[in-house]
C-alpha cells in the first residue's frame, strides 16, 4: 500500500524540490498536522501556512505561490492547483491500492432481461435495474440501488447504495377531500460523471422526465422531486429537498439541508447556503441565505418572542418618527 | 402506447366538443406548452388560458367555464373536474400501455413464514417482510421495502422502494450519562389506500401502536416516529419529521423540510407550510408558517446580526416611547 | 405473552406495595391513561400525577416521592428512576415474549468472504458486508444494511434497515467548472452499544475515519459526513445532518432536523433544540436554538416582511435616540 514520489510525479506531474528524490516510499496521504514521516501532504490554503512549517509530511504539495515557506520547511511538490492535484493523488492512491468492484452484474441483483446495462458498468449486490432502464459504460451502482423502469443512467456515474432512482413523483389530484393518483409516466435521465450519495431519491416525471445533466455532484438523503431538471456540475449537500419542477441552473451549489420550493427557476451559478428555503426564482448569479442564527437558548426565546410583534415594532418607529416631527 | 379520444371519453365521461372525432389517435399525454397534434393536455387553471390558445394539442380538457376559449382553439373535453380528469387519464394511460407489476412474491424477496400476504398482493424484488406482518389485498411494495414484525398494510397501498416501517421508535431512559433502551413492543398499522414515497421510515410504537389512517399519502424521505398517529387524507411533502406521539388529524398537509416535533396534536385541516417548525399544538384550522426569508447573503447577514439585538430594539423603542410622552 | 409481578421484582429490583402480590398476572406495559386490570404502568414525571390517581392499571412504577401518592390509589413498584424501571420492563418483556433474530449471517445477505463477522453477531436478510468490514460480538443488523470496505462495528450495537456505512463522503475539488472526485480513502469506525436508525448514513473519511465512540444512538434518516467525530454517549434524533469533519463532543444530544456545519467542534454537553443550524464551534455545554417561530401564515408573512428591513430599522431607532438626545 505504497508509492513511491518519482512514480506520483510521474503520473500527475507537478515538480519535486526542495531535496525529494523519487525513491522516497510514500505509505499515506495525510492533512499536515497529523502526517508524519512515510506521508504525502498538501496545502490548499494560504491560511494554513503555519501547519505547514510544523508538518512532519515526507513531501507537501504547494502551490508557486508558496514554494518558498514550502522550500525552507523540506520536500515539496509544487503545483498549479494543490487542491485538484491532491484530488487526483487519491485516486492514484485507490487505483494502485484498492482493487476496484469488478465490473458486470452481483449475482444477488435483480436486472430486468428488458434492461440494458452496458457490459463496463457494475451492478453491486442487492441492486434492483427495472424494465428499460439503461446504465452507460463504467457506471457503478454499488449496492442495494433501485433503477426504475425506463429510467437512464449515463457514463462513468457512481450510484451509492440505497439510492432510488425513478420512484413516483408525488402527484395527486384533490377530489372531495381525498387524493386521486397522477400516475406518473415520465422517467428519470441522468447524465455522464454524475455521483448520487448514498440514499439519496429522485423521482419520475410526471408526463416528461426528470433530468440531471452531466456532472452534477449529490451528496446523500437528497430528495429530488418529479420533472426537476438540474444543469450541469452543480453540485448539493445532504439533506436537501428540491420540489417538482424545480429547474437548476448549471454551476450551482446547495448547502445541506437547504430546501427548493416547486416550480422556481435558479440562474446558473446560484449559491444557495445551508439550510435555507428557496421560496422565490432566483434569476441573478450570487449567494443566497435564509436561516434564523443560533443563540443561547434564553436569548432565543426572547428574540424569537419579539419577532412575532416585528410588524408591529415598524409601526410604533414609525408613529415615533411622526411624532419628533411634529414636535 | 396509444389511445383513441372515443376510448378515453368512455372510460372516464366528459363531453368531446369543438370538432373532436371519436377515432382522433392520442399518442402522449402533454402539458399544454409541450403537446403536438398526437397529444392529449389539460387546463386546470384559468391562469394558463394564454397557453390553452397556444396549444397544439390535439385535445384539450378543459372545465365548463373555460368551455367557449377551448373551443375557439379547437377539440376539447369538458369535465367537471379537469385536474382530477387528467389524474384518471395518466391511470388509464398506465393500464394500457404498462403491464403492472405481476401480483406474488419476487423470488429475491424475504418473507417470513408466519407473515400474511393477500394473494392479490405484490411483494417485489429485494423486500423483507417479518413475521406476523400482514399486507392487504391488490397492495403492491416495490423493491426493497422492509415491513417489520406485526406490522399491516391494508388494502391498495403502494409502497416505494427503501421504505422502513417498523424500525424500533427512538426511545431511551437516560442513566447516568448513558441511555437505556426502551424496547419498542408496539407495532405500524397502516389503512387502505396509502401511497409511502421512497425511502421513507415509520417507526413501530414503544408501547402501542404508530398509526396511519386510510388514504394518506406520504412522499419521500420523511420520518414519522413512534406513537405517532396521521388522519384520513392527510399528506406530507419529502423530507418532513414528525416526532414521537405527536397526533395529526385528518385532511392536513405538510410542506416539504417540514418538522412536527413531539406530543403535539394538529386539528383536522391544518397546513403547514414547507420548512415551518411545528412546536406547539394547533388546534384551529388554517395555514401556519415559519421559515427565514431568504436573502442575498450580504443583506442576510445584515439583518441576522440585528436580528440578535431584536428584544433590545424593543426595549429601545419603549423607552423612545417614554421620553417623547415626558418631553 | 404474561409475566407475573413477582418475576419482575425478582429481575428488575424495587419494593412491591400497596396490596400488590406477586402472583398477580401482568399482561402487557401500558400508559397510565390506558392501562387496564392487567396491565403494569409507570409514572416518571410528577406532572401526571392526577393520571396516576385515575389509571386502572393493575401496578404502577413509581418514584420513593410519589409513594404515598400511588399507595392511596393501590399496587405499586417503588424505584429510585421509574423511568429506567420501565425502560428495563420492556427488555424484560421483550426477552421472555418475543424470540430475539437469531444469530449469524442470513442467507439472503451477501458477506464478502475477507469480512469479520463476529458469530454471535446477526447479519439480517438482504444486508450488504464488503470485504475488510468487521461487525463485533452480539451485534444485529436488521435488514437491508450496508457496511462499507473496511469499516468497523463494535459489540452490541443494533443497525436498523436500510442504513448505509461507509458510502464515500462528499469529496470533490473544482477545476474549471467540474469537480474532480477525492478518493475517500479513510473508514467508518463505530464503538460498542450503539444504535443506528433506519436509512441513516454515516460516510467513510477522507484520509482518515468517521468515528462514532460508544453509546451513541442515532435515530432514522440522519446524515453523518466524512470525518466527522460524536463522543461516546451523545444522541441525535431523526433528520439531522452533520456536515463534514464536524466534531461534537460527549453526551450531546441534537434535537430532529438540526444541521450542524463542517469543521464545527461542540463541547461535551452541549444540546441543540431541534430544527437548529449550528453555524460556529459552541466551547460550552448549554442549550441552544436558531429556528423562526410558527405562526399563522398572514401574521408571518408581515413579520417576515419586515424581518428584511431590521437592519434598517435599527437605524432608524438610533436615528430617533440622537434626534431625542439633541431636542
Amino acid at each position: 500500500m505504497s508509492l513511491l514520489l518519482g512514480h506520483i510525479v510521474d503520473a500527475l506531474g507537478g515538480s519535486l524540490e526542495g531535496g525529494a528524490t523519487r525513491d522516497v516510499v510514500i505509505s499515506r496521504i495525510a492533512p499536515l498536522e497529523v502526517a508524519g514521516p512515510g506521508d504525502l501532504s498538501f496545502l490548499s490554503n494560504p491560511r494554513y501556512q503555519q501547519q505547514l512549517a510544523a508538518s512532519r509530511a515526507a513531501c507537501v504539495i504547494v502551490a508557486p505561490a508558496m514554494r518558498d515557506a514550502a522550500l525552507a520547511r523540506g520536500a515539496c511538490i509544487v503545483a498549479d492547483n494543490p487542491y485538484v492535484y491532491f484530488a487526483r493523488a487519491t485516486q492514484l492512491w485507490r487505483q494502485r491500492n484498492a482493487p476496484a468492484q469488478q465490473a458486470g452484474v452481483h449475482a444477488s441483483a435483480v436486472v430486468d432481461p428488458m434492461a440494458l446495462v452496458h457490459p463496463t458498468a457494475t451492478i453491486g449486490p442487492l441492486c434492483v435495474v427495472e424494465r428499460g432502464a439503461q446504465v452507460g459504460a463504467g457506471t457503478i451502482l454499488k449496492s442495494r440501488v433501485t433503477v426504475g423502469e425506463g429510467c437512464t443512467i449515463g457514463a462513468r456515474c457512481i450510484v451509492h447504495a440505497g439510492v432510488v432512482i425513478g420512484a413516483d413523483g408525488f402527484g395527486f389530484a384533490p377530489e372531495q377531500g381525498q387524493w386521486v393518483k397522477i400516475e406518473q409516466l415520465g422517467a428519470v435521465r441522468i447524465g455522464d460523471d454524475v455521483e448520487i450519495g448514498a440514499n439519496t431519491c429522485i423521482d419520475r416525471g410526471a408526463l416528461q422526465d426528470t433530468v440531471i445533466e452531466d456532472g452534477v455532484k449529490l451528496d446523500n438523503l437528497i430528495q429530488i422531486g418529479h420533472n426537476v431538471h438540474i444543469g450541469k456540475h452543480s453540485a448539493m449537500a445532504g439533506c436537501v429537498g428540491v420540489a417538482g419542477s424545480a429547474t437548476i441552473g448549471a454551476h450551482c451549489t446547495v448547502g445541506g439541508g437547504a430546501i427548493v420550493l416547486g416550480h422556481l427557476e435558479l440562474a446558473d451559478n446560484v449559491h444557495i447556503s445551508a439550510a435555507t428555503v428557496v421560496t422565490r426564482s432566483l434569476t441573478r448569479p450570487g449567494q443566497y441565505t435564509g436561516m434564523f442564527p443560533i443563540d443561547d437558548n434564553a436569548r432565543w426565546e426572547k428574540n424569537a418572542a419579539t419577532l412575532k410583534q416585528l410588524h408591529s415594532l415598524r409601526e410604533r418607529i414609525k408613529a415615533l418618527e411622526q411624532a419628533l416631527k411634529a414636535a
